[in-house]
């Protein structure tokens, strides 16, 4: 990759994946979803800090991004929970490259 | 990662990993540099549309993160060369697991 011939054609695919990551919220909503699929409200609390308006933004945007799906349940009032899709799962491997090289990263940085 | 154990504790590690390479210009700068080290003028040309106020800003950043080298040769004029690192190199399986995730995901999105 970081080659002769790694330049820009592979841009744009990197900065997909980098857009579907990026930010404060996204990687913590896919944590907790990961754990179980949720309630807006429940979600709302496993999130601290988060507020109502900005964990609805951020569903919607991982939801376009198919990451994260929304399931209506037909009761009495309508139950709605979040759930980490397939793809959303998919991201195991780049947030585990991401983390171990993070860890290096630290090491090198901070010279032990 | 994705499961029960991986939530917070690891968010910092990731958090490093991708402020090095967020933003537009840090991934074609460390690009430009693994093919050969070069001189700030032949850098900015590799690099389109980049400013030279941004280029010094995002070296100086590349260079704290320890993923550049600045190294200033004894001539006269003196001469100044950036080259990438072996910390920089080591991006690489970063960099290819966003790549493609990336791809995937747009496959995902545009559903072919």
């Amino acid at each position: 990759m970081l080659t002769a011939e790694g330049c820009p054609k592979t841009m744009l695919s990197i900065r997909d994946a980098l857009e579907a990551v990026e930010g404060r919220w996204k990687l913590l909503i896919l944590f907790a979803l990961a754990q179980s699929p949720k309630r807006f409200k429940q979600l709302a609390k496993e999130v601290p800090g988060i507020t109502d308006k900005t964990l609805s933004k951020e569903l919607k945007s991982l939801e376009s991004n198919k990451l994260v799906q929304r399931n209506v349940y037909d009761t009495f009032p309508p139950t709605v929970q979040y759930s980490i899709t397939a793809h959303g799962k998919s991201l195991e491997k780049v947030i585990e490259e991401l983390h171990y090289w993070g860890l290096a990263h630290r090491r090198e940085i901070m010279g032990k």
